[in-house]
């Protein structure tokens, strides 16, 4: 064990002049910081959306090993602008249409800021009452916006969390629809149980499967077609699930989706709902991306159906304004989390949870600890109210449909799948029946734009179809943004044309 | 499928006068967080530690609706102050000596800011580069100041990631010792595998086996003892093991603690390991708390053994001055991660993951998003340098002795446990040999000790005596709040054996 005594640099005392949590000086490094990304938000537009940097570049510019003396903040901003500037990929440049959006917000920042200055950890409702009220608070609204039946709220017995990821989200709700099922069956039929997605899915799912020992083998990734725009068909879902039963296995969860990730397909939940519900199967809506829309009227029919599912998840940090990570998960039967994942040890043992009157989000999740993540939902909600927050996503889709019109005026390109939401898939048209030059054709266009650094699209493969994603909702694009985009895109084509 | 042009709302126009992420809205509204921030922390002395709050208190305060309108920062702050403020469980205050630290410092802050600013999603180098090689740097750097094994370090073909939390962690190698040796002896097998941990580990360790898939039958919570400081034993290790053995079951894993919860208990790892050897058992090391401090070299002895265990996690969050959450977590072997947790669905796929030249840190972790964590560590390492956050490290040690000596002098009271770095156990003496009553009066001590807001410690109960843990960590206590602190346990001591 350590003896204080003999430390020559301690008796030195220099640790004794700094207070690495003063005041003054966090005023002082914090206005320095809140200028340096003001001006990042101000000039973002001028960086290469994708980082133009090369494997292992950064090793080259930084020591290596842990300075032993300080270093002045100024001497480490300057680091952050001339190192790790250009290794990021912009992901809040108005030009940016990869992925999904990743959309931030004054309001969003502000919030995670606040949240960081308190740094609690929340893990039950003793350890920061506030954080657990204002969860539950602030999930009620956004399922009440979201027209959520009352059963996933906390007004009619359910109740929502926020988690990290979507990943999350799925993992403890399959965890908990496994020990509901294992628990009357006997443990030692988790070799049966079976996984339902279609192969649309979010790898997310095959990911959640995997971590809570389902076989391998008994994970389905269900057929979709381009005959029905990629959304899983309860015909499909039928048969496999049958086909499950008769060889003696055990249909356990189906995750359905609301906005796939490859070309925002929707799965349709009322008739799967149907079909799981004859096999006694939990069904997961995983709406990630177009959850936040079901906010406006005109996009809540895609939630139909949803009455009859167990849980329901959207990323607000996607397209909802709020930073990374803030995953809206609402579940009808909280007990049924609760008894997947409670622990109780005797440290975190307190009044407030012997008495059963409070929540404790400790079992509604993986973690322990937990970041106070409710309170840049509370800042978004309110810093822009609910008819402004359906505006916005609205404009995006508004400028979805106009890249849309500008696609379908160029003979040379097509539209691959109906748009949905706010991303449109298209690609340069196929002038032979060969699918493998053309996607060959559209993959090398995509590159020669993303390398220029102008914007940033990435790609789904549908049906054996390289598509090109143009995904709208990084907060700071305009018109003017999707409108010069499709130049680049164009002025791409006819220069790699003129290659060939 | 929306149409955009009946909607009355949109023709309003109403949307296009508001940049959520305007840049000049986002410094005024900064700058007035960081001196609300700035002036918290100036102030959080003055809190009562534990929040006075009682359940349901935050619904009675805010409306039952998200608002249709904007509300001006301004408003929205007040209620901040008014409403979230007492709701708040100190951990940043001076008096905060509960569970374990959350340590705050002016780096992890702003680099958690910088972070929030950039709001990257960063899960594949490509996504975004700086991301990924910053924390392959910074996770290096600190296995070096560790004196990990070469073997831990990407430099030696191990290698570290930032995770959110221990339990993830845990869960993480936990799935990829289950899949490494699943794959070799077949799925079926998994209701035989056998998960370790003492009676004293963190219950991370139960939830991460609940959650893979382990059958909870098989999760093996081996007695410790007064008389062995509550360390694992090797023997009784062996003597389980052994016993799994003969009755066909399989050892799977085993967590070993340097720094247990209740009373920073240290198992043995060299022996450990030697047992775990033998068996094929893949053995994690949880040092959440703890392992801060083995950058100094009087406390690094802890970690002998190292060696030859698989995998090792501490929290930079905890006493490490980096806000929640930073996890970080070292394997020797990242392939058998990278084979039990690794998705490659279309999206994703880039030339730089094709070359295999980069790390892809969806694979090694839960979630496919993740935040950029790696900033606020480097910030924590260069803004303070090795000697001061040794010092710093020391400096809470050095109090805890102070506090040891306290107890010590004060014969009501007693030392129940060695104290091994900066957390002291203690209660008043029993005058009984029945523990019931002597239970009841601490628990009752503690309890109106919290009440009153001047102090917040835990409790523990190890081979059922009730412990009084007093934890030093967070980054304002000085000397004077831990010998005011224990005057408070005095007076509320004399006060309570009074009333009796």
């Amino acid at each position: 064990m350590g003896s204080l005594n003999i430390d020559p640099e301690l008796q030195n005392n220099s640790v004794s002049c700094i207070n690495p949590l003063d005041s003054e000086e966090l005023r002082r490094q914090g206005h320095l910081i809140i200028d340096f990304i003001a001006d990042y938000y101000k000039n973002v537009e001028k960086q290469p959306v994708r980082s133009q940097v090369e494997p292992g570049y950064l090793s080259k510019c930084l020591p290596k090993s842990a300075p032993n003396n300080p270093e002045p903040i100024e001497k480490i901003l300057q680091d952050v602008h001339e190192h790790i500037v250009p290794g990021i990929t912009h992901w809040q440049s108005p030009n940016y249409f990869a992925y999904f959006p990743s959309s931030g917000s004054v309001a969003g920042i502000i919030g995670e800021m606040i949240s960081t200055g308190f740094n609690v950890v929340g893990f039950n409702w003793m350890s920061s009452p506030a954080a657990t009220e204002l969860e539950n608070i602030v999930m009620d609204w956004l399922g009440e916006m979201l027209k959520l039946p009352k059963s996933f709220l906390f007004s009619g017995k359910g109740g929502g969390v926020i988690q990290g990821t979507t990943c999350e989200a799925i993992l403890c709700t399959l965890s908990a629809a496994r020990d509901r099922i294992l628990n009357k069956i006997g443990r030692e039929n988790i070799t049966k149980l079976v996984v339902y997605g279609s192969d649309q899915t979010h790898s997310a799912l095959q990911k959640a499967a995997q971590i809570a020992g389902i076989d391998p083998k008994n994970f389905r990734a269900i057929k979709t077609m381009k005959s029905s725009s990629f959304g899983l068909s309860p015909d499909s879902l039928q048969l496999t699930v049958e086909s499950d039963v008769e060889a003696g296995l055990i249909p356990l969860f189906l995750c359905a989706t609301v906005g796939t990730t490859g070309t925002t397909a929707v799965d349709p939940i009322g008739p799967l709902c149907d079909i799981a519900k004859r096999y006694g199967i939990w069904v997961h809506i995983d709406a990630a991306y177009a959850g936040s829309s079901c906010i406006c009227p005109e996009f809540r029919h895609f939630l139909d159906g949803i009455e009859d599912a167990d849980s329901f998840s959207l990323n607000a940090h996607k397209w909802f304004f709020t930073t990374l990570d803030c995953c809206c998960l609402w579940v009808k039967n909280p007990g049924a989390l609760i008894q997947s994942l409670s622990t109780n040890p005797e440290f975190l043992r307190n009044r407030a949870s012997d008495s059963k009157t409070v929540v404790d989000y400790k079992d509604w999740q993986i973690t322990l600890s937990r970041r106070f993540r409710s309170m840049k939902l509370w800042l978004v909600l309110r810093s822009y109210g609910v008819t402004n927050l359906r505006n916005f996503l609205r404009s995006h889709v508004k400028m979805a449909k106009l890249f849309e019109e500008l696609v379908g005026e160029d003979k040379r390109f097509e539209v691959v799948v109906p748009r949905n939401f706010a991303m449109v898939c298209f690609r340069v048209v196929p002038s032979t029946l060969d699918k493998e030059p053309v996607n060959k054709f559209n993959n090398e266009l995509l590159e020669s734009i993303n390398k220029s650094g102008k914007l940033y699209m990435t790609h789904a493969i549908v049906e054996g179809i390289f598509v090109i994603r143009f995904a709208i909702g990084a907060t700071l694009t305009e018109e003017r943004h999707v409108v010069a985009a499709w130049k680049v895109v164009q002025q791409h084509l006819e220069a790699n044309l003129n290659m060939i």
